[in-house]
């Protein structure tokens, strides 16, 4: 048992080799172990190419015979850009399979099922906590059937997000600005309120960093129209969607539109009434938050509703960054509904 | 030159290892090289203890023989709890004196000019601005004639140091409050304004974690009598003696009754009057800011003044150190007045 740990964990390791190109498959790692030895490990490296189980067989020079198959999430069982996996594992071959966690994806045709039909040992749940945390976005899409949330903002150190007049530019370096459009790359959508394109008129581009995602709008009084650059052909618009009065009420209809468009992530950039509106709904799993060394003494705060000190927010520190003199703090929402 | 630089780094990285029991005397570092190799060095360990260069020349089992000393502080002249460095340094021994600073306080009697008299070759400025930051504390009292002076507050994400009824307890976690009592322990004094003792109560201590700082009373209006914890006979409390109508304008007359009593260092903890007022005088030179994960949407904020988004305030991030789920982040203030 401890022994399983400690292969998951070099599992694991190899799982986080991955780069975003897997998306919208999740990142895997696989490592086979014969006569306590580990004798050949793969990850998957690029959507449609081999899983990591298939990698791990292919980097394999030795003879297979009762070896173990440490794998970070449960083996495909369909057809797929590749054969199933559970095809590729062979009970001539292997004895025991130990699966760090399950595969939310009912596309996968229960993978765990075929293997123990097929006479193999299977165990799972092994180090399942550290192993789904890397693919946090596609589990919360998979499980919570909706995006992975990530509200973003920049502020000065006595926490406005703009003056008063809405002028925000700029609060942070050319650095932090260029962290936000790496972000941006990584997620399928961006969030605003109509206020934020209004006073803004941003473009929510990766500005050439990578992929550009799509643009998600809530404007419950249609005052937007196609003179903002942030509308185009692929901008999601939402306007007579949003019925109810308070914003805060309207947040889950909103994920559940983008989880049938397919969106597995989407970064709410604000302005204060929609940060608000997502953080007293708790529909939210990450906070990335830049802070400028600036005091400004008064304007727009990142949150126009009202909590007590007692309050906390139940949020984790995932990172800490220094660019320029801006400092990013990246915390986790250890309770998200 | 190249080489010089090379071995004083050496030199102040042994006046890192100093600690705090050097106090009031600064650390200092030193090597010494004969023939192009560092044949031996030593650091001041403690108050009244002997200083850097006696250390390193104990420290050396080998004749010295036009050996070159690197020292990161000119050597002192003077009779105190040791004899004077400038007399260990022996011209028959010694070709050459490196110094990365001369020495601020008046009291060492120009070291480098009995050195260049007794023959030595001395070059001095190498290294400074590092040499010199180790020792910021002391360089500020005696090249600016003011203790140095840290800002340090506890505050939501969004700014705010208490809520609207002065409730502050507790922003931020016990680990957090640790880490103030410790940076208390550093400080000669710690220095408030009247409404914090007045809606606190605070005890103003190390809590047992070291040497208790002198508590300085900001308290124009004498409202601060002796039934409060923070009252007692060490307590500097200014009442009379803050003669201008701007708390702002007092902040330069405050220090200099500070330094005239003495006192290198000193920690401002509040409330928004007191730390706006220094802010706004740009007498500090570091902010040490304690950010909880908690928003609260309204309170008392900690800047009560007025800036735009351009005006920068010109810090440098020192350090950002984590505390349970709460960031410290310390600034250097780049041009502190």
């Amino acid at each position: 048992m401890h022994q399983d740990k400690f292969y998951m964990k070099t599992a694991i390791d190899e799982a986080k080799k991955a780069t975003d190109m897997v998306y919208p498959n999740p990142k895997v790692g696989c490592v086979i172990v014969q006569n306590e030895k580990i004798i050949s490990r793969g990850y998957h490296k690029k959507y449609g190419a081999p899983h990591a189980e298939a990698e791990a067989i292919n980097n394999c020079d030795i003879e297979l015979k009762n070896a173990t198959m440490y794998v970070t999430l449960e083996p495909c069982n369909h057809d797929g850009k590749t054969p199933p996996c559970t095809k590729l594992i062979d009970p001539n071959k292997f004895k025991r399979i130990v699966i760090a966690s399950r595969d939310p994806n009912p596309i996968i045709d229960n993978g765990l099922q075929k293997l123990i039909d097929k006479g193999l040992e299977v165990e799972f749940n092994i180090c399942e906590e550290e192993a789904k945390f890397i693919n946090r976005r596609f589990f919360t899409f998979h499980e919570k059937k909706r995006p992975f949330v990530i509200l973003k903002y920049a502020a000065t150190l006595d926490g406005f997000i703009s003056e008063n007049n809405g002028h925000s530019k700029w609060i942070t370096s050319k650095k932090s600005r260029f962290s936000v459009h790496e972000l941006r790359s990584t997620c399928d959508a961006i969030l605003v309120g109509r206020r934020t394109i209004q006073s803004d008129n941003p473009s929510l581009t990766s500005h050439g960093v990578g992929t550009d995602p799509k643009i998600v709008i809530l404007d419950p009084s249609s005052k937007v129209n196609e003179e903002y650059k942030a509308i185009n052909k692929n901008t999601i618009h939402l306007t007579n969607e949003l019925v109810e009065d308070k914003p805060v009420d309207n947040i889950q209809s909103i994920l559940n539109t983008l989880y049938s468009l397919n969106i597995q992530s989407v970064m709410v950039e604000g302005g204060a009434i929609t940060l608000t509106s997502f953080i007293d709904s708790g529909l939210f799993d990450e906070i990335h938050t830049y802070y400028a060394p600036k005091l400004i003494g008064d304007g727009i705060s990142i949150y126009n509703s009202k909590k007590k000190i007692s309050d906390s927010l139940n949020l984790q520190i995932l990172k800490k960054e220094i660019f320029d003199n801006d400092i990013k703090i990246t915390y986790y929402n250890k309770r998200a509904k």
